[in-house]
């Protein structure tokens, strides 16, 4: 049956109007009077339903009236304006198709339930007012991401999940083997013997493509990843999953100045692209979830975000006055605390920290040439703190190899990333963006299990 | 330092000419007389390099001279208009500034090298003639899709990777723990306490993520996964790999013909973005790898895709006279040989083949009214056989149940699927397309290993 997608309706309203339209979906909501009723149907291209007047006179008057919420349905019928009304149009049915049946126990009814209560149901909250606004937004997000960086003529790489090596040196992992662990082979002097594994040696899944990204960037210039990464870290809090998807774009012939500029023409994008193509979503979650949220973003777009070194930001917190549960003082690493009173009450705006003491970042930051602090950038932002990390990365193969050799690595699992220092390396500099807190930070909800369909945490691994 | 991209200098040549331009980019090869040289100078922001002359009369012509392959440089200069040359232009130079030396010994010489050869460099082969063709086709088309998809309004979802359940009860999975393998924490009957596990239970990488996309199917109608995919197999094909890359769109309201429908449109779309965005790709693997190439891809956007219902397909093949290795009878599993000899001689396009055996296809699949064939559909392209498998899914709860008894599933286990045909199921459809058989598709490339960045097959995770 062909039918026509509510989003189109509500688009393109002058259009339909007075017309013909055959529509399907789902009924979110049905009132019956002795012989005529309405129906919010709800097909999941729009945030908002459609009303649909239908009377006694259809054949199956009685079986419409009976139905339960989520129950599917063909709806044919013209599209009435309704100036003045709530709602802008309804539908004046002609012929109702039952398509499918819902059952009373249904678990979405009208009433309110908690976020957590509807973790519980993660197969059915995407239809609810608060999921399909956030799900909608997560993929609008995600398409930005794409656009942004393909109009900029980035090349998109899928880095591998499955990795032999260690991309931080840190971070916990997730072994991945197909040895049967009731019966685990061993070699002579009892160890696993792990060439018997899938892939012949221990493996586990990625923290970060960083590492094989800058492979490409020396290759295309400009490249980024989209992809999931994992950590098998044990802390149960509301902003960490042990499945995530993070955005790791990476530029060479670039130093930390370029990569500050792209981060913040990508942050801008993003939210502008979002604000542009969801706006009802982006309503709801003002009126109901954080009503701070659209003045907050809006204030993004359009401010210049704000630069200081992280000694400087030491300094503006000792001379704050401020007592911090954590204090203060050059060489740790900020809180989210710090990070939070720096960018909301100091800035005022989102602000990149550069500079880090090197002791507190990772081995590939390009050291600068005080020897004491790395060329690493973070952009904190209201509300939230952290969300991007970064740096100019070391491209100098003594340099990188003495840091190496400092921190004990095994160089012979770097080689080739040391390689890219030997055959032509240039200045080169990324960074990472963690696709969730960004989805976190456009919706206002305060939990990373609800911006994952089905998120993985300590403990959960259902559906 | 400011510079221009190759791409832009060959896409908008007329506003550049005779202007002053500076360039970032790497040698790939480079000629000098006695008093002036040539540098084929590439910035991998387009599959050609730029001709840049310089002189005696730069400060560093003699370290110039001496530069080894793949060094990376900037070039300032200006672009002059080469008319009956082999190159549309070239830089005059006036200064080059050394950013990074290459060492002698980098293993991407002139000489061709064999792609076996070249899977060993992975860091380094997109810098290749071949893989940087190879790796810009895999971004586009990867953009394409997304492209398409968010045209037609589809929601992304990304479904989990790491998964408690197995979504078609086949395909060998990859195990995912934390548990110390040296000191397996043991139930007191022996057995491996997999309440221990970051999960609390057993969990291995997914094969497919459908199964959660048809939960989002029917909230949102129309969507589509595209994400990592895993399969354990001890397949050491040219065609198999042990991680790749899945797209999956799931559409709800919607039969087999939709699905049809979907896939075709969508074939033709990533097919004629690629051909317009790539097209000095597109004829060097026209060129260099598969004489065919363009040819078959022209054919396939401006053909329509042909329609054979399998029993037609099966007699089609009896009546045909060939011999094939694998005899053709009601019931089997068409093979790659069936596949290919009905798309390349009996339709000469691309054909879906469509209503097979219940037996031979997976449990959620619609049965048709002839209680002996499911709602299955395969699409067969010339040169490469099955790219497409999809199918309309069962949505009567009933018929479900009946078939998961049959084979003998743990019905709750899939206790969230079952759910979907109580609460308002509806006709729904959807199909898988394997990235990677697409990217040898559009190439001609025919090894698997030869389109993704780091392949992972068995017995090997390097990189």
């Amino acid at each position: 049956m062909k039918t026509v997608y509510v989003k189109s309706l509500y688009r393109d309203t002058e259009s339909y109007a007075g017309k013909s339209v055959t529509v399907a979906g789902w009924v979110r909501n049905i009132r019956v009077s002795k012989n005529f009723g309405f129906i919010e149907l709800y097909d999941g291209s729009f945030f908002k339903s459609v009303q649909v007047v239908f009377g006694e006179e259809l054949d199956n008057f009685k079986d419409i009236a009976k139905l339960n919420i989520s129950s599917s349905l063909y709806v044919e019928g013209k599209l009435e304006l309704t100036p003045g009304a709530k709602q802008p149009f309804e539908i004046k049915t002609e012929k109702i198709v039952i398509e499918g049946l819902s059952s009373p126990d249904y678990p979405l009814q009208k009433k309110r339930h908690t976020l957590e209560y509807l973790r519980t149901i993660a197969h059915l909250r995407p239809r609810s007012n608060t999921f399909s606004a956030v799900f909608r937004v997560r993929s609008l997000a995600a398409f930005a991401i794409h656009k942004f960086f393909n109009e900029r003529g980035f090349v998109y790489v899928h880095t591998p999940l499955i990795t032999g090596s260690d991309a931080e040196g840190a971070g916990e992992m997730f072994r991945v083997t197909t040895l049967d662990l009731d019966n685990l082979p061993r070699t002579q002097d009892g160890k696993i013997d792990t060439k018997e594994d899938f892939f012949g040696k221990e493996t586990n899944l990625t923290v970060s493509g960083q590492l094989e990204a800058e492979t490409f960037a020396l290759a295309f210039r400009d490249v980024y990843t989209f992809g999931p990464t994992f950590r098998a870290e044990n802390s149960n809090t509301a902003r960490h999953a042990a499945e995530f998807w993070m955005i790791e774009p990476e530029i060479a012939f670039a130093d930390l100045e370029d990569n500050m500029a792209l981060a913040e023409d990508m942050m801008k994008y993003v939210i502008s692209y979002v604000l542009e193509n969801a706006p009802e979503e982006m309503a709801f979650f003002n009126q109901f979830i954080d009503n701070t949220l659209l003045e907050r973003l809006d204030n993004i777009v359009s401010s210049d975000f704000g630069r200081v070194t992280y000694t400087e930001a030491v300094d503006l917190l000792k001379k704050s006055g401020k007592e911090f549960e954590y204090p203060v003082e050059w060489g740790i690493d900020l809180q989210t605390e710090h990070e939070r009173y720096l960018t909301e009450q100091i800035f005022k705006k989102p602000v990149f920290v550069i500079n880090y003491p090197k002791e507190i970042k990772a081995f590939y930051m390009r050291l600068n040439d005080d020897n004491k602090t790395v060329a690493a950038m973070d952009l904190l932002v209201p509300g939230v703190g952290e969300i991007i990390g970064g740096s100019q990365r070391e491209e100098r193969y003594e340099v990188l190899e003495k840091k190496m050799e400092e921190l004990g690595f095994n160089k012979e699992d770097y080689w080739w990333y040391m390689e890219l220092r030997k055959y032509g390396g240039t200045k080169h500099a990324g960074y990472g963006l963690g696709f969730e807190r960004m989805i976190m930070y456009l919706t206002g909800i305060g939990n990373i299990r609800d911006v994952i369909p089905f998120p993985r945490t300590v403990g959960s691994a259902e559906f």
